[in-house]
């Protein structure tokens, strides 16, 4: 087996199989995972137009504010939500002391993993299961939850934690901005209590640079300890005309660059295109069915409801200029190496 | 005139002049400002411990996390809170195209500076007056309108506009921190939006570093241009209990540093006391009415709707161990100097 097949398959990390055969070429590389393309060079281009103090287009470091989506843009979505499967977990580990849900709806369904009975059960089923599962425990004891969980829950599919399952490419894009002084934010409809746990770890973003949706929380002193209640109510909805809101609210400025991968990052993408200056919005579009998955009509697939990509978004990126980025073109290799 | 009252008079910067006649002094003292006392101590004490990496209470620089509160504990709060003084000028400003509020409550006690009726209209008018000020505009529009305004209003005793009154030995504190790789973020009552145009010239904080009250957003596309109309709707109000819900939703992680001056602060102070480690909390004490105002019980003063610090949050101050700040006592100098 040659290096390169060993890279392509996530055995050997790309970046010390280039330092090994091209020194020189790794050291300036700052996304080795990419393939040369379109959306690599816009990539490069646009960096350096914003980072060039001599040029029309200089973006102080300050406002230099990147937003990334999260499920499907930063890691895997299918074959659903990571939060869900999580809710359907706890639903599971919480089913001990709740025997009338074995009788009950919709988590009658979630035990018997009667996909078609939890689907009937619709939006309300879907917040009577995040109210079980995401509410009536502090935020410290919800972090805890969301740790242990992460730890040791494992993806059906690649039979790895969910946090392994990051794009390679996209870490090393997060990292290319990190470099070039741009603060970069998630901007998920994902909760952001369930996000913040671990994506400074995982993707160098801390706490305080994560915008999600959200339930409301109520401050309280129990036994002269003052904590942060979970209450079962949705407080903010951090998708398609809510994350241009999500943005205002928690950035207070408008980014220059912008990446989703669904009709979900639409109003995103276009609140970034709308400001001044040079601009850069990208849509990774799954289309690797190898290697990850490739679903959504634009990919001649049927819809999915996690991380919909309609025909008319992908009409709408090539007339907007919108950077599509191809995970089976793009992308040398799709998740970190297994060390 | 010798030079140290004319550094009390705000004619000359503290700092120049300590340069001047004690150069080495100068370099070393971060906070020139501050009398030496309790209140100078214990921040210096604080910030060594944390940042010592040897030490036993060592906090690593992302996890240096500083809330400050902003009116009377960054910039003066009386005879009215700033932000009210710009809804009651916007309302005169806007009157010419609103005649029916020449006879039509709050707006006519307003127009003709009938404090009492005005008063008298309570939370229900202060709204309608938020609503007509606040609301109906575009998030972009609104910035405008406070940029403008501070840019020209003065304050009724100072006569200067109200950026410049914020308090020396505060801006010192903050860049002290600063330097020492702490995060400051503004908590305040105080609207969100109101306060991010400035935030960042005057006390060094980026609007990313903002947590205020808001009213609610919606985003839509006008003219095929995408903006965020601000509605009159209130969306969240960061006082009192909602503090540690905003410091919760914003940042994510707890401060180790907490700065108020009433108690609309008490639970930020709380819910900062509760971590582990080293902390510090403190209240800036209005005692100083010479130089600013003197005002609230703890001070023998009558109660203000502006700033108010009952007795009961001193005597919790002096059980809890928090540092009370006294503006007559510890603070050499309260505002920039007029260059």
């Amino acid at each position: 087996m040659n290096l390169s097949l060993l890279v392509a398959r996530g055995a050997i990390p790309a970046l010390s199989v280039l330092a090994f055969a091209f020194p020189s070429l790794a050291q300036d590389d700052p996304l080795p995972s990419w393939n040369d393309g379109d959306a690599k060079a816009a990539i490069v281009s646009f960096v350096q137009t914003v980072t060039d103090a001599s040029g029309a287009d200089y973006v102080p470091p300050a406002a230099r504010i990147a937003t990334f989506d999260n499920d499907g843009t930063l890691w895997t979505e299918h074959p659903m939500y990571t939060q869900l499967a999580f809710a359907l977990d706890r639903v599971k580990a919480l089913a001990p002391d709740h025997p009338e849900w074995q009788t009950t709806q919709p988590f009658q369904a979630v035990l018997e993993g009667d996909i078609k009975a939890l689907a009937a059960s619709g939006e309300h089923g879907l917040m009577q299961i995040v109210a079980a599962t995401h509410a009536g425990m502090s935020t410290a004891d919800f972090e805890t939850i969301v740790r242990d969980w992460m730890a040791t829950a494992k993806h059906p599919k690649f039979d790895r934690p969910y946090t392994d399952l990051v794009y390679q490419p996209m870490l090393e894009l997060l990292g290319y901005l990190q470099d070039n002084d741009f603060k970069t934010f998630i901007v998920s409809g994902g909760g952001i209590e369930f996000m913040r746990p671990w994506t400074e770890q995982v993707y160098g973003i801390p706490p305080e640079q994560v915008v999600g949706s959200s339930i409301k929380t109520e401050f309280k002193m129990v036994d002269g300890k003052p904590v942060l209640m979970r209450l079962a109510e949705v407080d903010f909805i951090d998708d398609k005309d809510g994350k241009p809101v999500g943005i205002n609210s928690h950035i207070g400025r408008r980014p220059i660059a912008a990446f989703g991968n669904s009709a979900g990052d639409r109003q995103m993408l276009e609140w970034t295109q709308d400001g001044d200056g040079a601009r850069l919005m990208m849509l990774v579009f799954h289309d690797d069915a190898d290697r990850e998955y490739a679903y959504g009509p634009a990919n001649g697939e049927p819809d999915t409801k996690f991380g919909t990509f309609p025909q008319d978004l992908m009409d709408d990126a090539g007339k907007q200029g919108w950077n599509i980025i191809s995970m089976k073109n793009d992308w040398a290799t799709i998740f970190p190496s297994m060390e």
